[in-house]
């Protein structure tokens, strides 16, 4: 497979959420320019995007809404359904068990872990809040393929390196240092406080 | 002020955690060498970085903790307090009033709003959830510079429109669906479905 780069993956989702928008608006087709505008981007980097994957609009009719959606979810692995563990039951973990954002992109919460007897037999979105200690063993049972990651920044280190020695593949880490996995595993770190910062330079850069 | 590019701000901000986690171990000088490998790039990224604000560094002897930090908290707008308001206090507006990052970076929140009869009232950190009616005259009051935007799809648009007509210029977008704001506002989208299929992209190509 060709490798995309991020900032593409980035536009290829946002096109992907415009199509499923105008599927449920009963639109059949949409323009370039259409997607380009909604996107925040020119028709040429819509159309550069897009023929990186084959052929898909009409000269004049622009593209199928559905083959391009569906093309979409194929390339970014959204075709299938990924299973996610949380890993932390604080608040953090708890948003993220009960965002709709993820389910309703294929991602399914099989887990979720805390070392707080005060958390472990709490209920989130019909799942039980299990025993850290238990994690390990649930890895190679329920072959989960990404851990969100929503502890303190000085255990999520450790953690990150039990549940890839126990055989997941992703991380998403929302502890606020970044974090370092071995190769062959992707991480990404969401670092809420790293957005306020570059809020904080737009600020002060504009009135500057 | 000159313009510097997301990248580099991202990258500014990263050095800016070491170079404080640097200082609590008790150590004055840091290497560029260090700060590359700690942030996962080059020495010469580092210093084509750094040097863009100026000359820090001592050939040999690395660069004063102290001054660098000092200074990049300056570039980011970091020595100054922001005060912040967030907007729906569900599980992700909660969250994010409890989130420490935050408030070690000098985000302090002057005010939680939401429409739920059943959140009007509670407690937050110290902040009592107020109904959504007294938004528009606490913005007035309270000159919030920055809204954390934390409702559903549907409501954020709208919420965004009013924050910014009240004089909020800066926006933090929790919401799944990206937000569009007027010229002079700062507008960012967090997305965390979009960190997931940017993983999930991560997945598939690395096994294809």
């Amino acid at each position: 497979m060709k490798h995309i780069a991020e900032s593409t993956v980035r536009r290829l989702s946002l096109y992907l959420r415009f199509l499923e928008e105008h599927k449920q608006r009963g639109l059949d087709t949409i323009s370039s320019g259409d997607l380009a505008s909604l996107g925040g981007t020119t028709s040429a980097q819509v159309r550069k995007d897009l023929s990186f994957f084959g052929s898909f609009g009409t000269r004049g009719l622009g593209y199928s809404v559905t083959a391009l959606a569906h093309r979409i979810r194929e390339i970014l692995g959204l075709e299938r359904e990924w299973r996610v563990i949380i890993v932390g039951a604080g608040k953090i973990g708890a948003a993220l068990a009960q965002y709709r954002g993820f389910r309703e992109r294929g991602f399914r919460v099989v887990g979720i872990y805390d070392v707080d007897a005060a958390r472990i037999g709490m209920q989130l979105e019909q799942i039980t809040v299990k025993d850290q200690r238990e994690m390990d063993a649930d890895i190679v049972k329920l072959k989960p393929d990404i851990a969100l990651i929503a502890v303190p920044s000085e255990a999520a280190q450790p953690l990150v390196d039990r549940v890839t020695k126990a055989g997941v593949r992703g991380i998403l880490n929302f502890a606020p240092s970044p974090l370092h996995a071995g190769s062959g595993v992707a991480l990404r770190n969401v670092d809420m406080a790293l957005e306020l910062e570059i809020l904080s330079y737009a600020l002060v850069s504009a009135k500057g």
